[in-house]
């Protein structure tokens, strides 16, 4: 029995397993230590933020195991991304119930994996408990800046552009569509976009090619996660303005505007539901060409859909008849 | 309706109230922000840190909210000590079950800012979400320590003094009193004796005033949260070695002694039992007395218990008789 002692436990064998794979960063000492060790870059602030994804809350039970866990990974890249800051690395708290399988770990980490490759983002530590709850999956990312240029969300001053890379509300009409399969019908969508929209809902594109460029040229920056216009009324509250938005220059997707064609009340939807992890930003008219140019040659779009005007943290958006719109739920919000 | 744009939502009123005064670290800017920046300590590496906390898994849910902050901070702040590291700030990621009301928030903060200041530890951010699961709160703890020194679990070599600061195996009994307060009646306690167990078992006491002499002096440390033997096993693990531990040189409280006393098959318990929060170090023999010394200075006792021999990643624990002691269960594991 005595030997026992020298036996792994059932969490090591976890780890092993599906977890040391990942750890090819120096510092995660191959998860076999009590903490992780980063060496900051030359001259860089790191950067922290941390976004758990709950289930039942913020992704379906039955969703593929390995989206979900590139979703974790991708709704941090996006904060760091809009932040200006290059990924260094991720910690991951999994809380797994019991139902939780062998198969299911394996798909898991294997999204983490093809992730964590595809945006240079290695695992450098974690930790892993039983729940009698929901699985739960919170991501610290641990990004990099040169030192002082995080993009803050409260550098906008009146006369800058408002910009927002992408397209906006795609991923709320995937949720609706998860949700009712139905209204594919009813919105007249082809099967190719409903496909697409469904995939922006489980699948974010995080803007990290941006995140130079944006130290270059905007003075604020974050990304939608709540919406368009909760997530710009919060901008707009931290830089002490206002900003007014011109509604049909907000870029939709062709399988958006083919929805809202059938169904002009969805406007409200994609203008405040949540998901997007596209980025939002002010930018100084001086940098506006320049910033579009090199977002573009990183092959991402970036629309101006209005511009930062004095005010008191409101975001006022106009349609074409220059009336000003009415939301009824103007952002997501657990609380 | 358009005003509501202006509005804050839920999370925000929350975070507003309970969260932005722990907040003072200027990278958490207030918590307005979609990250924190921290700009490393000059010639510094980060250290970092993860541990949660599931109610009905690691603590009870009518435990006091003041001291379960606390000891969710303090486990962190004990893995930042044994590593050698300086507490720099923490993140929490909390999910909150619709039973969690305005009084118990007011008291969890509070004692997350009483800790806070207690061990110079800003929140930096942190994410919140309601979840239909049990409450969980989740915290990356972030360190600095000089460059290159943080100290692993793997620096153990033939000879070295293995030492446990404290006692071990206190939180333990704390636990099973905590559990079945009619064994203090069997294990014949005082009250006082009852009442520091169950303490050990809710507050853990983090190790920080010797970090920096951990750094100065110990070839390898850890700290102990899975109980010694479990422990011990992994640091010989990692560094390839074995360790010979003589039993009656375990230190224990008085309070452990007196219930060992009325029932001496609990000294498994306190060998194997986890929950302890002190650090487990090698120390080189030349460094033993030094060590011993500068801890006390700070008011940390640090007893040796054994020795570093040679063997792969075992741990051997024995008795007065030179018998070597089997153990049914030699760590708490989850899984």
């Amino acid at each position: 029995m005595a030997k026992m002692a020298s036996r792994l436990s059932g969490e090591e064998r976890l780890i092993a397993r599906y977890f040391r794979p990942l750890a090819k960063h120096p510092g995660a000492f191959g998860l076999l230590d009590d903490a992780a060790a980063v060496v900051p870059p030359k001259g860089c602030d790191l950067v922290l933020t941390t976004d758990g994804l709950i289930s039942g809350v913020h992704f379906f039970p039955d969703d593929p195991a390995q989206t979900v866990a590139k979703k974790a990974l991708r709704v941090n890249l996006s904060d760091l991304a809009a932040k200006g800051a290059a990924p260094l690395g991720f910690l991951l708290a999994l809380a797994l119930p019991r139902n939780i399988n062998a198969s299911w770990l394996k798909r898991f980490t294997r999204g983490l994996k093809e992730d964590a490759a595809a945006f240079v983002f290695p695992l450098l530590g974690g930790d892993t408990d039983r729940t009698p709850g929901p699985l739960s999956i919170s991501v610290v990312a641990v990004g990099a800046v040169p030192h002082g240029q995080i993009i803050r969300r409260s550098g906008a001053r009146i006369g800058h552009a408002v910009v927002v890379t992408g397209s906006v509300g795609d991923s709320a009409l995937g949720l609706m569509l998860r949700r009712a399969p139905g209204l594919a019908k009813r919105w007249g969508l082809s099967s190719r976009h409903r496909e697409y929209l469904t995939d922006r809902y489980l699948l974010p594109q995080p803007r990290t090619a941006i995140a130079a460029v944006l130290r270059r040229h905007a003075a604020a920056s974050m990304d939608i996660s709540d919406g368009l216009v909760g997530d710009l009324t919060k901008l707009c509250r931290a830089s002490k303005v206002a900003a007014e938005i011109e509604i049909e220059r907000v870029p939709l997707s062709d399988a958006a505007r083919a929805a809202l064609g059938n169904e002009p009340s969805l406007m409200e939807t994609l203008l405040t539901g949540g998901d997007d992890y596209e980025v939002l930003a002010a930018i100084p008219g001086t940098e506006l060409a320049a910033f579009r140019r090199a977002a573009l040659k990183r092959g991402i779009a970036a629309t101006q859909i209005g511009k930062v005007v004095a005010g008191a943290g409101k975001a006022r958006f106009m349609d074409t008849r220059k009336t000003q719109m009415a939301f009824a739920r103007p952002a997501y919000s657990h609380f």
